[in-house]
């Protein structure tokens, strides 16, 4: 099986996206979750770092393209339904845009959201207005 | 804060839905990606077993119904822009319906899908036909 052949095999939604989750590498923390189509899996495992499809902005994007903290591509995984894409990276610095190592820095403890762990950066030097 | 104000203010999209990572509490292995409404949170947090909302079914799903291989809610999690739910739980023998401890069993080799880690029950067995 040629790589083109493995990617046919996945199976994209209707608008043409597969649900990302990205991984950290060195202790399997989830940093984020995000959405992919065909062009942004292609250039990831070309450029190996992560580019995502935004829904909100419908373009492509680079991960890290503002902040410059990118996701390198260290392994490539799928699910049983091959219907969802799981990267695990080396993260550079942080991969939330609010600054902190992962997007999931919010537990419900009792009921309400905690803040867990601290800012790596911060968004208003690393985001240039 | 009360535990409803808390789900409040979780975004779900057009359908209704959000989409959910299941993680291993032991070792942070991804188990599963799948979806949940509202009706599914609650049953989750009422019960501490995972329940989704499967689109294929068009249902709400109790997580190892005919397998009785449950997942046991220990951590609920939200990520920056609270519109993905990340739970880690304790799972009872594998989650995946394949066998697999995870559903994430296929990593791409050299552009390949191959298969990792062993079954951990047999699915001709425990789904009766």
């Amino acid at each position: 099986m040629d790589a083109a052949a493995a990617l046919d095999e996945l199976k994209f939604d209707a608008n043409g996206l597969i649900p990302l989750i990205v991984q950290d590498a060195k202790n399997n923390q989830v940093l984020m979750m995000a959405w992919m189509n065909r062009e942004a899996l292609e250039l990831t495992l070309s450029t190996g770092k992560i580019h995502t499809y935004s829904r909100s902005r419908k373009r492509l994007a680079l991960k890290g393209e503002s902040s410059r903290h990118f996701q390198h591509v260290k392994e490539f995984w799928t699910d049983c339904d091959k219907d969802v894409v799981l990267f695990k990276v080396d993260q550079d610095v942080a991969a939330c845009h609010e600054g902190y190592r992962s997007c999931f820095y919010r537990r419900n403890d009792n009921g309400a959201w905690t803040t867990v762990g601290d800012r790596a950066f911060d968004p208003d030097k690393v985001y240039q207005k």
